[in-house]
């Protein structure tokens, strides 16, 4: 049952030239024909010939103002001791603005400039300053000459430019093609969405995204139908879009389990030209052409579609558009923390960028090539290189970035313990200071703590509980930060306590229970206050961890304790009410903990950090969905606890 | 006849002040209503509430790896020496990515990491290593957990999110409406583009680049029929247009000329907010209220459009989207030279920018409202506030971009003597190399020679004759550059001469006749080397200027002589063949000149100036289009004259 790997598996820069050889060997790797438009319909097309005006603008000689058109020889000696009077009708005659200007008249006279005066019954102007040659005439091609260049070839076309196109005599423009792409989708366990979902199942959402991120790169094109695990209905797929296509994207199967076709069918169809690159993720990914269109298999994990997209398929559509690359906006940031990675594969890690201070610090995320949502989250790409084992904590890295820095500029980072009613926060914020987002990484009270003080994020959500005094927080704000420069904000009151299972069939009625053989736990991350209050509990109650079935097994944040009880990984793990109530479990509370936010008190004259505290403080309709999610006291919401 | 000019003339901010409490009472200056459409059509629009995710994703535990699902407490032990053997379809079940988890199974042993054997005559496999709980195995919720945040309230979709949303089992999504934005333009002297242009007539462009501005800025709508200059025709379309618009831009008429019929219409209708504002260009602007929908007046010349879209259109669209500020990227640059400005009215310069070594040199453009060419051109708009009278040459000043950072970083900027090759090279430049542009300004060739040496200009085109030695700029370059640090490259050799009208009715011969009673003459201007020759052939016949009618009128440009023969302002000017062969004027050759491209040594180690090198030396195409301009001879092209 066991298959070969990988045909093969190249470094990138190999890929990289077998991908220039192989493309330009059949003649893909240039501008695709031209297309001939309408010019108003050109917005954001790539011109495929130099534009130059057919015709001039102005057409005419033509006044540039409301006033009079004179001779101006007939104006000269003109002042306001001794005014120029000219006849209207034979010596001035009115213009408008943009008025061609009439024959052998050369000059206007504004209107403000002049006075209406009646000699002899009949209206004349009186002038008070000579007017030099064409003076406010807008002259013939005074804007566009016939035969000028308007826009040269391979320029993106913008509004600004469908003006001047227009204004230079066309009505049609040669443009390029968009190449167009077909992507197949393929997998018997993939369902269109809106199909209902079961055991086994999975939304084929791939094509959705490739097909955007086609248009975002100025391609078009369409997805087929979803193929099943079937070699010859594949082959029809590919035969099919062969004839349209100028790019096929296959998603899946050319991986190496037994249900993988594309290898095969497009090494029957056509030629492989390499299938497997050393490179995280991604590592499948395969080009092939047939009938001199290129075929790529595409990897069925959504970050590594989009990670082979952009290395593979983005540069050669901007090729066919007529560019030769597409430059990746990038900064040097801060490592938050130390970065391993396996030599010999290079690695694209996804991180949080944050504006801290004048540091930009990047963090990193989770490297699985399933979470698309830690690319929706994430700020930017970190790459390391195949000859490298990783970045140290503190080193500056080159950040690819996904989102713009003026987006990261206005992004409070936020490090800490997680609380549900960050997610609605981060919602509040954004809808009521569209400029700004907020971005939490869900580390633990204490990482969080430490975060702030080394600035590596601007506020943290923190509830420790200090055993000795039974004070949250407080206590270790004085330890940690004892120049006295930070600020505790209460954001909450909470219900901590044990998430089981709905109707709580195990019969647990606390962390007495937990112990017990039949019952397996999962538990929080060292370093978190809920972590610290279940040790406290347990040690109450004389229990230690290793007689715990699951006490080594653990999660970062309450959602994933729930969503662990929720799917039977476990019995019990602790956590918060509006977590269970989120997943319809049951819950047994414990403590009412504090949860506050703390930030360092510079950090609080940042207009992002003064709006973050308006929505606590002044945002009803927010205040609202927090009592909404259950277990929460929102008494002291924005009130400063300690610091100030 | 005389109107009066505006009906009130306020400054920008009071202005802004207006705009904000007029729309604001009447509620329009937040997010439109929602309207639900396909997630897959998402991409660019806003969301209008949270998106939580409704499913899980993945929705249940599944194989992350081809390989087998086993127990993991069976694996225990397992080692190189004494590898542990499990039974396939029992003990151990193959499963492919993404593959459901087979029920009590709960880790995933690579395929790479283990051996088939066969025991008593079954399949089995070896394992050398220990697994985890949860190998290997995608959790539940391992990218997406049912009620999860997706994305906020007022997010811009990406292709990205567009894959998350659909993988949190959305098929809609409720976004902001588009404001639909209806145009009208009016004006009797308007025409579609594509109808016959004549004396008098104007292309109608400017609904169009104000409809492909407001896609760009997010909204939508349409362009009505081009109104007469008729009040009851224009009272006829806005009514038409309201209970559709939820904005309407009337272009033009807004102005003070007896056909402006804008404010009169608008004020009967509705409510005149402001008309007339300080600013330069854009000075008519107009807003009205008629049954609470905005009614902007619209200048009519290109530039002032832009500049009120930008002002007081695009602020309010992303407020109906939902957002309240779009940034626009501006950077510090260093003035070329001084500008002078109105007080009591803030304007807004078109300035070409330019990377050279360290500085960006912002080089102020032509102030003509109608020059729409100056913004296709331009990279930027300097703001000078109504305060100021101006900014002085080398001072610092911040500049509003129209273009990016990048496309500017990587510009060749080129300030100097007009050649009409330059338009070619920049078309060939841009084929050959789509990721460089080239910005041309023209100043003379004295001029060009000041802003290489003061960092300003990258290259410059010379043809500066030395009337000692007869020799052609390399006396300038020895003198305005003693330290030896320029180049001269060779660009072409050309025909110098009278441009004269087609058939040369006035029997024109040469410089001698220039003086004639019945002869208009038309100049370059100072420190030009056309200017140069031109005064040495009229010092060799002995003629002085101010006996030659013209004399003092100037143009800066080849295209500018050409132009002002081909209209009939003058019956002469200097000039070179191709300028007249573009208008199908006649010439009177009189010289043949060297144009060269002087650049600083350094310069030449630029990728950018490498690139242009090499479409001189090597792009025959560009010299085949070179050669058919007329009067040029390229022997030398891209030949190093001096310097190196």
């Amino acid at each position: 049952m066991k298959k070969g790997v990988y045909i093969n598996s190249i470094s990138l820069s190999d890929a990289y030239g077998r991908w220039t050889s192989a493309l330009d060997s059949v003649g893909i790797l240039k501008p695709l024909p031209d297309e001939e438009i309408m010019v108003e319909e050109s917005l954001g097309r790539v011109t495929a010939e130099p534009v130059t005006a057919c015709k001039s603008s102005p057409f005419f000689h033509s006044s540039a103002m409301d006033g009079y058109a004179v001779c101006f020889p007939d104006t000269f000696g003109a002042s306001e001791g001794e005014p120029v009077t000219l006849k209207t009708g034979s010596q001035a005659v009115y213009v408008n603005t943009g008025d061609p200007m009439p024959d052998s008249f050369n000059a206007v006279v504004m209107i403000e400039d002049i006075n209406i005066v009646y000699r002899d019954g009949a209206e004349h102007i009186e002038i008070i300053a000579p007017s030099t040659p064409y003076d406010n005439v807008r002259l013939i091609g005074e804007d566009i000459i016939a035969g000028e260049l308007i826009l040269p070839e391979n320029y993106r076309i913008r509004a600004l430019d469908i003006g001047a196109i227009l204004a230079g005599g066309y009505t049609k423009i040669k443009v390029r093609k968009r190449p167009e792409v077909v992507v197949i989708p393929t997998g018997s366990e993939m369902i269109d969405p809106g199909e209902p979902l079961s055991q086994g199942k999975i939304i084929e959402s791939n094509s959705r995204l490739l097909l955007n991120m086609v248009m975002e790169t100025g391609g078009t094109g369409y997805k087929t139908e979803i193929t099943h695990d079937d070699p010859i209905a594949l082959k029809k797929a590919v035969k099919n879009a062969l004839p349209v296509a100028d790019i096929v994207l296959i998603i899946a199967g050319s991986s190496a389990g037994t249900k993988d076709f594309t290898a095969q069918t497009v090494g029957e169809l056509g030629e492989i030209v390499f299938h497997g690159v050393n490179i995280k993720p991604g590592r499948p990914v395969l080009l092939g052409i047939i009938d001199n269109t290129p075929v790529f298999g595409m990897p069925g994990y959504p970050v590594s579609t989009y990670v082979t997209y952009n290395l593979f398929v983005k540069p050669l559509i901007t090729a066919m558009l007529g560019f030769k690359s597409t430059k990746v906006e990038k900064i040097k940031a801060r490592l938050s923390r130390p970065l391993s990675s396996s030599l010999g594969q290079e690695e694209f890690v996804r991180v949080k960028v944050g504006r801290v201070g004048d540091n930009y610090i990047a963090t990193p995320m989770t490297r699985g090539a399933g979470i698309l949502m830690s690319l929706v989250r994430g700020d930017g790409l970190l790459r390391i290189p195949s000859m490298s084992e990783g970045t140290g904590a503190g080193r500056e890295a080159e950040i690819e970035l996904i989102r713009s820095i003026d987006e990261i500029d206005n992004t409070i980072v936020c490090i800490g313990s997680h609380d549900n009613t960050l997610d609605i926060l981060f919602n509040s914020l954004k809808k009521r200071y569209p400029e700004y987002s907020l971005s939490s990484a869900h580390v633990g009270s204490m990482g969080g703590l430490m975060a702030v003080k080394k600035g590596e994020a601007h506020i943290a959500g923190t509830h420790l509980l200090d055993e000795e005094t039974g004070i949250y927080n407080i206590p270790f704000i004085e330890r940690f930060f004892p120049q006295g420069n930070a600020v505790l904000v209460n954001l909450v009151y909470r219900d901590q306590g044990l998430i089981v299972k709905k109707g709580n069939p195990m019969g647990i009625r606390g962390f007495e229970d937990i112990a017990r053989d039949d019952i397996v736990f999962i538990n929080r991350q060292e370093g978190s206050g809920t972590r610290l209050l279940t040790d406290k509990c347990l040690r109450e109650r004389g229990i230690e961890g290793k007689g715990i079935d699951g006490y080594d097994i653990i999660e970062f944040t309450h959602m994933g304790i729930a969503s662990a009880v929720a799917t039977g990984r476990a019995d019990a793990g602790p956590g918060i009410l509006s977590a269970a109530a989120a997943l319809d479990l049951d819950f047994i509370p414990i403590a009412k903990e504090r949860y506050d936010i703390i930030m360092k008190k510079e950090t609080m004259a940042l207009s992002m950090i003064k709006s973050f505290l308006d929505v606590i403080r002044n945002d009803n309709e927010f205040k609202e969905s927090v009592r909404k999610l259950g277990g929460y006291d929102i008494s002291d919401m924005g009130k400063v606890i300690f610091g100030l």
